[in-house]
Formats: structure tokens, C-alpha cells, sequence
């Protein structure tokens, strides 16, 4: 199947939350390019509910998805958030090119880059450590059961995560921002903005929303000093400031990243 | 940096057990494509170890990578299995290839194929829901803590995963394969094997290690019947066979798929 390069984009999601659609809203407003947000209209839920209903089995281009967000695309379908980066980063800049085909004999050898298994796997990590770890704080033992039915565990998952798990993903991320690779430590890959950062961006985002005093201390010890400083210059790039400045962009609440005090009140 | 297309790939992960690693080494075993498996070498752990030591800040061609599996290929090294898989499927007959650059002038528009995105879609819809979920049955609270740390949690978390996730879980593929994009109904997309029926079948393999009589019941009820026979399917791929026969195929311990009897006791 094949989108065509003039299609509109369209994105569905559930309404009211910024959730893991937000990264690809990030993606297309830090672009620039125009897309269609189902989540704010009317029929928002529903539309998600139809594409995952247990009876959809897709088309003859596409496999059905199985959880928003979900992006329309000419005639292809996807889902899968790092998935859909990975569509659209390339495309818009935002991510190296995607690998050149084998050389065929009469065009000479093809300049292979891979680039953008670099920028996938930075992103993987974010998505992994600081968005669904994150995310099962506030819910260890099911997804499926409420947050008050898990409090204990939750209180305990939470402990961990914020004393093991997150320096350790911070780490890293400090790491990579020191490596040469990154091309001088304000980017994390190659001197320039990719989407890699604006999803790390948005982890960073959550996560001062739901453990604010935790990421307070965290940045106030200095120790991801980089991390911290790719946070506020994502937050000044000029199309990014105009849409976290703009109604488009959504309010936290009870989305990947929820603020229950009881999950840090050690730090009262 | 780029990877010469004659290098030997190179794949590190803990020793002992088959892990996320399995991924790949079942990929390039149905390839039938040579590679060096380091985590059988007596400085299988230590080689991991220096990878993702916090001192480690990658080279001038590659950032650190966080976690294994880590595959080096030449000059590039990268990490996290759907990513590792994306880059080596298309290259070995087990994906489709990547998208056409756009198109120049003098070489006419390009054909732009995106299946690749719903091959990657749906390894990391096996990865997350069938392999970290599993996984984290039995560590709801934290990775980092003992599973006799955290035994009422994971009781807990077992029967909502076996009862409310798995059969949704499956019941997704099932819809896949029942779909037309799959070509028949035999392998998850375009009526040939990728490396998304391989990712399926090995996490299959691990939820029959760890949870059998959650599985054989499943099985028996016949709602699964095409997922269940995508798996034998692959089983009996002479390559995969080869494979699966030979003292390279680790047995299952302590990793991700654990085998607790008392996490499926309610089926005595």
C-alpha cells in the first residue's frame, strides 16, 4: 500500500488527554505541518472505538490496530506511538533519512546511513523508562483495575521508580547528551533536533506533573544538568513554544501521567 | 556511519538464558545468516557490562546503548529489540523494505511501499503485550526488587494478565490473521512469514513455559485456532527447526517467562 505525499494526516485518539498522542502531535507542530485532530471532535471516542473494536480485522491494506494513537495517512493505517514517529520523523526533518535501498548496478553504490535506528532507539528508550515505567506506578498491578484498588502497591512501585529507575533512565539520557554522538551535547543525536528529543521533552514534561517535587530535586541536584537543559530549549523552539502556548495543547489528568501527593510525600 | 553490508553481525546479551535476545537470534537463524553470539563466550556478562556502564558515553559513530540486546554490525551498534529487528528484517527477506527516498527528477516518481511500519507494529504489539507484560506478572512493583519481594502483587497481577490481557492480547492477532492484510490467514502479513510471525511465536513459546496450563487451556478452547497454528507453523520452518533442535536454544529459567506454579494454581 502507499500514502500518497499530499494526503492529509489525521490522528485519532481518546479525547481530553494528552497521552501517547502527544508525541506525535509534538512531532507534526514542531514541523509544521497541518493534521487532523479526531480527539477534539464529537465523535473522537467513538471513531478510536471502531478501529479497535474486537471485531475489526482491518482492510486489504491494513492490519487493524489494536490501541490508539492510530494515524491515517492517504490509504495507509498505523499505530504503535514509536511507529508512527518512525513514519513520519524522516519525512519531516525531524529524523535522518531512512536507509537507502542495496545499490543496483548501473546507479553505483548506495551511501547507506542508519541514522535512524539511533533516533528510534533513543526514542524506545524515552517511551520505555520515562513513559510506560512512569505510567505503572500509578498502576503495578493492572491496567485494568483502578488506581485505588492498587494504592499500596502503587505507593511501593512508585518508591522505586523514583529512587532506582528514574536516575538511572536520567543517566543515561545525561549519558548520551555527553557522548560525542550527540554532536555537542544540546541534541541528543547529531547536533541537530530530532523527534527523539521532543519525546523526551514531553516524558520530562509528565513527569514534573505527576512527581513534582521528585523532578525539582532532581534538577535542582545537578547531576543531568543536560537533560534538564534539552528540556527548556525544546520549550523555546519557536513552533514548539506556539503550541504548548496554544489551545491545541491539552492538560494533564488522569492520562500515562497522573500526580497522586501520596507518591512522593516522603519529600513533604 | 554506515555498516558494510559484508560485516559480521554481532550480538551481545546475557548469558544463560534466551531473553530479549531470543528475538534476534530467531531471526537471523530462520535467515540462516551467520552471526557471533557473544553472550555464550566467557566474557559474554563483562562485554554487556562495558557497553552499559554509566561511564560509557558511546563513540564518535554511536550513542551508549542503555540495555542489551546490543547488536554491532561493522562500525554501528545499536540496541532494543524491535529496533535491532527493524534493521536487520528488510535486509534478510523477513520484512519489506524500507520506504523509497522521494523521488528525483531523473529517475521518475518512486514507489513507496510502507509495510514495513505494520511488520514493526506488530512485533512491538508481541513485544509489549506478550513479552513486558508477561514479564511483569511476576515484578509488578519493581524490576530491580526479588519476585519473593513482591509474591501478593504478583499473584494479583498473574490472574488479571491471564483472565483480562492475554486472551485480548491474542484475540488481537487472532483478528490479524483473520484479516485480509494477512494474506490467508497463515502469517500475520502479506501471505509470507516476517519477522512478526517469528516475534508471536516466540513469545508464545515463553507464555507455554511460564504459564502451561493457562495456555493449553486457551489453546484447547479453539477461539485462538489461527494464532496457535501460526506457531506450529513456524516451529516446523526447516531453518527455525534446525534452530530450535540444535544446543544453541537456551532453556527458560529465571528471565523473562518464569515458570511459578502457584501464579496459575486456581487451574489445579
Amino acid at each position: 500500500m502507499s500514502a500518497s505525499a499530499t494526503a492529509p494526516y489525521e490522528l485519532m485518539y481518546w479525547p481530553g488527554i494528552p497521552g501517547r498522542a502527544e508525541h506525535i502531535r509534538l512531532l507534526l507542530e514542531a514541523a509544521q505541518v497541518a493534521y487532523t485532530d479526531h480527539s477534539v471532535a464529537a465523535a473522537g471516542a467513538s471513531l478510536v472505538l471502531s478501529h479497535i473494536s474486537g471485531k475489526n480485522t482491518g482492510t486489504a491494506l491494513n492490519p487493524p490496530p489494536f490501541a490508539p494513537p492510530i494515524l491515517k495517512h492517504g490509504d495507509l493505517l498505523i499505530h504503535q506511538t514509536s511507529n508512527i514517529l518512525l513514519y513520519l520523523g524522516p519525512k519531516h526533518g525531524l529524523a535522518p533519512a531512512f536507509p537507502s535501498p542495496p545499490a543496483v548496478a548501473d546507479t553505483g553504490p548506495a551511501v547507506e546511513d542508519d541514522g535512524l535506528f539511533h533516533v528510534n532507539q533513543l526514542a524506545l528508550m524515552a517511551l520505555d523508562g520515562l513513559g510506560n515505567e512512569a505510567h505503572d506506578t500509578h498502576h503495578p498491578v493492572a491496567t485494568g483495575l483502578y488506581y485505588e484498588d492498587q494504592k499500596p502497591e502503587a505507593k511501593r512501585a512508585a518508591e522505586h521508580y523514583r529512587n532506582v529507575r528514574l536516575p538511572k533512565f536520567l543517566g543515561f539520557f545525561e549519558r548520551v547528551l555527553a557522548g560525542e554522538r550527540s554532536g555537542g551535547g544540546e541534541w541528543l543525536y547529531g547536533g541537530r533536533m530530532t523527534y527523539a528529543d521532543l519525546v523526551l521533552f514531553q516524558c520530562l514534561d509528565g513527569l514534573k506533573f505527576a512527581f513534582p517535587k521528585t523532578l525539582r530535586k532532581l534538577e535542582e541536584g545537578g547531576e543531568y544538568a543536560k537533560v534538564f537543559g534539552l528540556y527548556g530549549r525544546v520549550k523555546e523552539v519557536k513552533s514548539v513554544k506556539a503550541y504548548l502556548d496554544s489551545d491545541r495543547r491539552k492538560g494533564y489528568s488522569n492520562g500515562i501521567y497522573r500526580h497522586y501527593p501520596e507518591l512522593e510525600e516522603d519529600l513533604d
